[in-house]
């Protein structure tokens, strides 16, 4: 599916600040970035970086002096990612047989304490076997069970308070996800991406579990499907993978964000009990 | 200088369950490993592996029917730590240079939720200038106003915990250093190891903070001489670097751990804020 | 029903402090305080008063010298606890017509933050009609959902920690019951009592809600039978009714609680979902 | 000193929900109503009460309907707070001899959890003698250790959030206050009322301490005089003495305070370390 996505960040510094920007298109096997552009009006000089051992795209900007700016991001991006049509044959994979670079993911992170949530999480998801079912059935414990309210959280909120005050936003709905499968034993990152269709438009933040060796996606707040996003990055948590890192003294000024299909047909997948299939970026 | 180190850790299985230890020194430039055993009675398979992108090394071990069982750890380490005489050397680096693998350790972890201390950080050390002095008063301000008491604090206590309630173990202690650090944007990361005259004996662990393109030791309960450690393993807090992380249903029934000299001079490192001399390993 | 009923409390003082204890069998028309005898040894003076607009019996003692000391009650108490048939002819009070005094028992309070636990009470027990179901159903779900482990919290641990954790002992159950019941509007309150067969011996701790004007006790541990109590207090939370609050330095050397009938014939009563008879004292 | 108060509450009701307002001035030996109205547009029926052994008035309003309405209350209150020129005479009051319904006033309470800051607490002010300065050290700390940030802070806000991210608003600087005391055994309770000069206008909120058999007022956020209040109520914390607790479905839309002085000379008494002079209403 070939997508046109675009994001424009308002800033104002009101003090020398260092920015850590996470905006563009991952390039990887299965999504190719087309073209792209990144402006800054007015210019500043930025550095692009990798993180380590993660295709994630980084760029690193430092502002001096107070000024407001914007920057811009536009691409053109082509994504193929794998549907998983049979979910049975996705095995369980041994804890013991895990790549060393799979592992961090079982541990807990800042907003995803899942060494809190075990008893929680065994006593609701123990006992299904299947791990594509179990995950499965931990996202639809939270379609169901914490209500989606725009702006009822803020960037300290983590998988605790969701549990208990169940309400929340997309990346709430990620990191309760996260948490519960890790609490589980089941490896499981966040995931961030630009995402077709979403309302109201904004960058948009779901879950990976690693299940059959492969990072398998799973979107507990159900707004988009599931083959309509550009991956930017994954990451532990929000922590890892936020849109803008800010060091120093900055205000937000303004956020806008799209994601359009670049092509005539698309085949949404949604989420459907019935006929599973899944989707790996 | 040369340390014997030595531990041994008991458990008791009740269910099918993995264990990932920790255990091991590490093998660096600073630190060489002259010899080491590792025993599992009653014998165990084991894999090793390293973590991706450190230098930790690992021992997985998947224990499939209830037992007990001990793993003992024993090695001969030389360690050749750098000490830095002079701290007014160590330039502060700007956010901006930092090289990829150093930006994971700004951010918020699960036991160090430097996101929401950021005011205190300021408010206390935000005007020494230094990045070294102010990391060293942020380890001697811990010192002062958190009481070390044994057993007070459990696997699950965080910085925040320990800002609010004032007590903990080297754990508690080192996470809230990391977490006023990060709060500051100065990059700090956990660090565990064997320490020479730590009492009651333990796995201890403390805090480095990335000064001048080294990452500097600081041990901010000043229980043992800076370079009198044997390092097992750095991370970003506790839930990277633990010396077990167990996946299953377990007991811990006993542990036991000493490290001593094994040569006959060594002259300690202490703290002496007159003429402060640091290391890094 | 006679009870007799024994505690024994002994403390080490390390610096000079002033105890307030909350032992005395609570003197009500439904309880009868036979006979009772309160020994300290050595001998320190005491005060005794009762809270404000409440029956709870304090006594108040200041020991100005280090010192060990044990405080022993023992009482002979007659209880005649109302038994509460046919839950169906419990109406459900409108809240505008509340008693003054029943209204702050709809608060949030220390250890019940039912402010934060409204949606998944409403989620869960929102669309039960009958006052009596709906606090029965919170009772029941508790006693499925949260594990008892004795020694798995502390004294700190609140509603909102059982709520994501999953474990506690009587007096985590009891608070969360009670959060849960304001949360959906229900006047509730933490009562303390010494409890027949209660295994380990320990005093023990309930709720009860406020269902047709009357303090109906729910028990979510199960752990003994509804009319085997002798009350001690009630109040919002543990933070009121607490056996023993001390202000310094005090160590707790020991506690011994006994509750024994004194009489040849009891008949428990039982939870027992299909023929609920409940009680109030 | 006289003073015409005033405050509109607007709101829309989603589902039938009870609303328990506390807006009107108390009626007190210092605090006399000259007059007042309070006006329900449209008329709802409301009932008044007062709550268990205090003399806080409520308001109690059932709405059946989904609606809008507005609440307004107006009065003219004559005040005559007690001024404590020397602190010195002062004295503390050993727990040991307080009246029983002030010992409710040194339990912790939902927002004031001074069960955890015992340690911070005793390390900052425990060697302060004299109550009164201590209390006075206290609320100064606050002054300059939290930052008063409109908006920072919201309902579910406790002391133990303040005490690490160090923002808030009136409310939380009362709860901290509250709580440092209360974990120094000194009773303290939180106060509301209308203060002359808040900018921006909206209800005020601080707290008392028993010192030497009074009530004395502390104001941590300094933004009104001491003696330019007048109360509302007093309790436990925010949870016993909201302006309004709403048990349903209800949207806040608007609020509007105002209090003003209604003679033509006022002195205010503001905070002065050299010269102390403090107030007890």
């Amino acid at each position: 599916m070939k997508f046109k996505v675009n994001s424009a960040l308002q800033y104002s510094v009101i003090k020398p600040s260092t920015f850590i920007f996470n905006v563009h298109a991952l390039r990887t096997a299965n999504q190719t970035v087309l073209e792209e552009t990144l402006v800054i009006d007015p210019y500043i000089r930025i550095e692009e970086f990798t993180a380590v051992n993660s295709p994630n795209r980084f760029v690193r900007m430092e502002v001096a002096e107070p000024m407001n700016f914007i920057i811009s991001y536009k691409a053109t991006v082509d994504t193929h990612c794998n549907i998983i049509e049979n979910r049975e044959g996705a095995d369980t994979i041994s804890l013991g047989k895990l790549d060393g670079e799979v592992i961090p993911y079982l541990f807990p992170s800042r907003y995803c304490q899942s060494d809190k949530l075990q008893r929680l999480a065994y006593s609701k998801f123990g006992n299904i076997q299947n791990t594509f079912h179990k995950v499965h059935a931990i996202s639809d414990w939270i379609f169901k069970n914490v209500e989606y309210i725009s702006g009822s959280t803020n960037s300290h909120t983590s998988a605790l308070d969701t549990i208990s005050e169940r309400s929340g936003v997309c990346r709430d709905f990620a990191h309760l996800g996260i948490a519960l499968c890790r609490a589980l034993s089941i490896p499981a990152r966040y995931f961030t991406g630009y995402a077709f269709k979403l309302f109201p438009a904004d960058f948009h933040a779901c879950f990976e579990a690693y299940i059959g060796e492969r990072w398998i996606v799973f979107d507990a707040t159900q707004l988009v499907p599931l083959n309509g996003m550009v991956k930017i990055a994954s990451g532990r948590d929000a922590a890892d993978a936020a849109v803008a890192s800010i060091f120093g003294n900055v205000i937000s000024t303004s956020i806008a964000v799209s994601c359009d299909i670049a092509e005539q047909t698309f085949e949404p997948i949604w989420y459907d009990n019935s006929n599973a299939r899944f989707v790996a970026y």
